[in-house]
C-alpha cells in the first residue's frame, strides 16, 4: 500500500505542471511565472490542498502559492488541484523554514498559516510554532503585510496572540468559535472538516507593524 | 423586602469606615490615606465583594480600591470585606467614566477588570466595553501600568484584543479557558463560581505601551 501511494506521488511529481522544481529561477522570476499582475498569496504547510484548492477556485484573480514539506502530501495536493480544475496555484515541496529561498521580499501579499503543528506538549517546543518571535520576524523580513491564521489548538492560539502581541503586529477580525460567528465564507481545511465538533476553531488576521512591512516609512 | 435591603445599605454606607465619602479629599491626600508605602491596586465594578475582599485577605501588603456603580451593592461588597476582615480596601461608590475624579496618574500600580458588562447585543455598543478603545486612553493618562481583565463572553473578549492590539498594548498570560488551564491562584468572583460551568472563563494580563506609562520616556 505504502509503495503503491509512493509510485503514485512520485509520477504525480514528476508530471503535474503546477510543481515547481527548479525554485531558485522560480524565485528569480516571480512575477514572470504569472501572466498577469494579481497578488500572490502563500499557504504554508497545505496539507493534502483541499483550502488551498477551493481558496483558489473562490478566487480566480488572485495567485497561490502552497508549500509542504512532505513530497507525498504534496502530491496529492497537486493531484486535488489538478482534478477540480485549480489553475493558479504553484506547488512547492519545500521546508517553512526555507522560505526565503522560494521568495523574494515583497513578493507576497497574503500568507494562510492552517492548523500548522502546535507543538504545544513542552514548553521548550514553543520556538518552532509557526507563529513564535523568530518566524515572525522572517515574515516581516518578506514583507508579507497579512498573516491569516487558524488553529484548534488552545495554547498555540494563546501563545500567538502573545507573540503577535510582542512584536507590535495588528490584530483584527478574531474568533475564538469560528464556527459559532458571524464570521461568512470560511473554507475548511481537510482537518477542520473532522476536528470541528471537538472543540472551537480559533481564527485570527494580523498585520506586521508598518514599520516591518514598509521600512521605508520607518524612522 | 426592597425596602429593608435598602435600609441595611443605607446603614452600611453611613458606618463602613472602609467606605470614601469624601472623595476629592481621598484624591488630594492618596498617599496619606494609607499607612503605608505599598503599592495600590483598583478592581473596577467590584460588585458584591468577594474579590477584591479574598484578594485582599490573600495580600496583606497591597492596598485595594474597589469602585461600583450601584450604592447597594457596594455596600454588600463592603460589608463582606468588614465581617471577613479585610481591611486594606477603600470602596468608593463611582462610575468607571468618573475615576479621573478619584485617583491621580501614577497612584494606581495595576487595575483589575472582571465581567464587565458585555455589552455585545448591538455593534454600536462596542463603545461602552470597559476595554475599548476610549477607556484605554483613560487608563494609559492614569498611567496605569498593568490591566488584568477576565470575562465569559467570547465576543468582548475577542473585541478586548483587537482594542489591546490597535492601542500597542503588551498581551500576556492569555488563557482561554482559565478554568482548564495551568493558572494557579485564581481568585473567582461570585459571577464566575456561577458562569465557570458554563463555558469557558477567558482572561489576559495588559500593559500600555512604555510611552503611555512614562511620557517621558517617549518621543
Amino acid at each position: 500500500m505504502r509503495t503503491r501511494k509512493k509510485k503514485w506521488a512520485a509520477g504525480e511529481l514528476a508530471d503535474n505542471p503546477m510543481i515547481i522544481r527548479d525554485t531558485a529561477d522560480y524565485k528569480r522570476q516571480m512575477r514572470g511565472n504569472f501572466a498577469n499582475d494579481n497578488p500572490v498569496h502563500l499557504e504554508l504547510g497545505c496539507g493534502k490542498g483541499r483550502f488551498i484548492t477551493e481558496m483558489s477556485l473562490a478566487h480566480p484573480n488572485v495567485n497561490f502559492i502552497a508549500i509542504e514539506r512532505d513530497p507525498t502530501i504534496l502530491a496529492a495536493a497537486a493531484r486535488l488541484a489538478r482534478e477540480k480544475g485549480a489553475a493558479s496555484i504553484a506547488f512547492i515541496v519545500a521546508d517553512v523554514n526555507d522560505i526565503q529561498e522560494l521568495i523574494n521580499p515583497g513578493d507576497v501579499s497574503r500568507m494562510y498559516i492552517n492548523f500548522c503543528d502546535p507543538w504545544h506538549r513542552r514548553k521548550k517546543q514553543a520556538k518552532r510554532r509557526l507563529t513564535y518571535d523568530s518566524y515572525l520576524i522572517m515574515y516581516e523580513k518578506l514583507l508579507i503585510p497579512e498573516l491569516y491564521f487558524k488553529t484548534d489548538n488552545r495554547i498555540l492560539f494563546e501563545s500567538s496572540i502573545e507573540c503577535l502581541s510582542r512584536r507590535g503586529w495588528l490584530m483584527k477580525n478574531i474568533s475564538l468559535d469560528l464556527h459559532n460567528s458571524l464570521f461568512e465564507g470560511n473554507i475548511m481545511t481537510e482537518y477542520e472538516e473532522k476536528f470541528k465538533e471537538h472543540g472551537p476553531i480559533y481564527r485570527l488576521e494580523a498585520c506586521p507593524p508598518i514599520g516591518a512591512v514598509n521600512p521605508a516609512a520607518s524612522t
